[in-house]
């Protein structure tokens, strides 16, 4: 999966039902979960434009405040337990931040950090030296470049001694978590943003994975960079969408991954968790 | 998919890291969804025996009721929304049903029924002549037949007159919902109530599913009656159970249904809608 970049694209707007701000919460951790349980490297939140059933005004505005909720939520999971006070000071959209399930991937150590381990760090202070870093341990680990203060990087623990010396470095063999993008941006002008040399576009209008799972595997298998796109909850793609990747990006599949499907509609994370198990089966790290 | 008899077993452990009655809603709000979606057609809830670590005492109580509540919101979510008010009086472990997310089978209907449509009836009351019952018309409709008051049954609709006739009858070429089973029993018990010729037992010690799929792929095509069992969320299944299994039915596969996991766990409804989305792509209706 290491060698994949693997990027999904989610719409502002699949919290759009809801306006209980625990059970928005609680659906940002249920894809937040996809992400890393299946190795996503990079999830990027698109500006749907569409308007749906349950705005009858101002749905615009609404996923706008939804898509920085969303991505602020994302990015919060996937911070390390030992960083999270420092990073997101009190919020009052962060209220129910508690009920979040942990993510447990390999970025969110529980055990000391030995030489040689990886370990994010949050840079707390800068002089003419280097950076002091809070990478969990009971005192701040020093770094000799010169970073930028507060923000979160990844580190290598290269001394153990008085002083615990790091280095910037992110491991290639282990999941090391998602990023998040957010840029308010329509799913056309944020595609643009992302690298890729294959897409799956989701839709229960595409082929039905029971008849092009082969040939899906062997495109996944042949592509480094893959970005799977799911579209509006009450819209899908639209065909514009779907042209105009495909005439920047001729690797292009539209995929229904849930044939023949009991309900009328199916969720947007029900489609991410499902499409990604598919993915993540054809994938063979 | 329906000359398959597909039968998922849940632990009733599944919601015991949550206390709040609105989350536990929501939870089984996406079991009974993946149910739906993927067009399963029987759910049993076992009596998960063993411990947790978010029950220091009294777990096995506690189990018991969420027992109890997970199968009543199961089938409360089948229940077409026309029937709910006199199937549920007001409870108050049913207090956030509103936050349930609506199934849209096809045994729930939006439309006025018409001539040869089935509708799922509820029994008000009986004379002599046959049952009264609800389909959700503007008036009851009439069964010739003595059925039970005060119960859900499927029926078709053989006559639109002055009185609307039916009888009892199911359709057999579309997805009618799920059942719901819960007998406070152990798995082992539990297994003993339902007829399956093939056993599915999900765990990260089972085979992995990008070496067997095509083992998988005939032994689904070749059997009628699947059972797809996941275990507890804290212990899996023991191999106590897995034996005991094994010994009255030969049919059965340990199978790792998401391989290579980004996370440390794989929460129960994240293991049931990767293994539906990967057994509803095999299965070739």
């Amino acid at each position: 999966m290491y060698n994949v970049g693997l990027t999904v694209f989610l719409p502002d707007s699949f919290l759009s039902e809801t306006k209980d701000l625990k059970l928005k919460t609680s659906k940002v951790g249920i894809i937040g979960r996809a992400l890393a349980v299946f190795n996503v490297n990079q999830v990027v939140i698109y500006r749907d434009t569409t308007k749906n059933q349950f705005d009858t005004h101002n749905d615009i505005d609404r996923n706008f405040s939804d898509g920085n909720f969303i991505s602020k939520l994302l990015k919060y999971m996937d911070t390390p337990q030992y960083l999270r006070k420092s990073v997101y000071p009190i919020q009052s959209d962060l209220k129910y931040v508690g009920i979040l399930p942990p993510l447990r991937t390999p970025n969110h150590p529980v055990d000391e950090a030995e030489l040689g381990d990886y370990r994010q760090g949050f840079t707390v202070k800068r002089n003419k030296k280097g950076t002091f870093v809070d990478i969990g341990m009971k005192d701040l680990a020093f770094c000799k470049d010169q970073l930028t203060v507060n923000k979160v990087f990844s580190f290598k623990v290269t001394k153990i001694a008085k002083e615990v010396i790091v280095i910037p470095d992110e491991p290639d063999d282990i999941y090391w978590g998602y990023k998040t993008l957010y840029n308010q941006e329509t799913l056309k002008n944020s595609l643009k943003s992302v690298n890729f040399d294959f897409v799956i576009v989701t839709t229960r209008y595409g082929s039905d994975i029971r008849f092009i799972f082969n040939e899906l595997s062997s495109e996944i298998k042949n592509h480094e960079n893959v970005a799977i796109l799911f579209g509006s909850p009450y819209h899908g793609i639209s065909e514009d969408i779907f042209k105009s990747i495909e005439s920047s990006s001729p690797n292009i599949i539209k995929l229904n991954s849930i044939p023949n499907q009991g309900t009328e509609t199916v969720r947007t994370e029900e489609a991410l968790i499902s499409t990604l198990a598919i993915f993540n089966m054809i994938y063979n790290g």
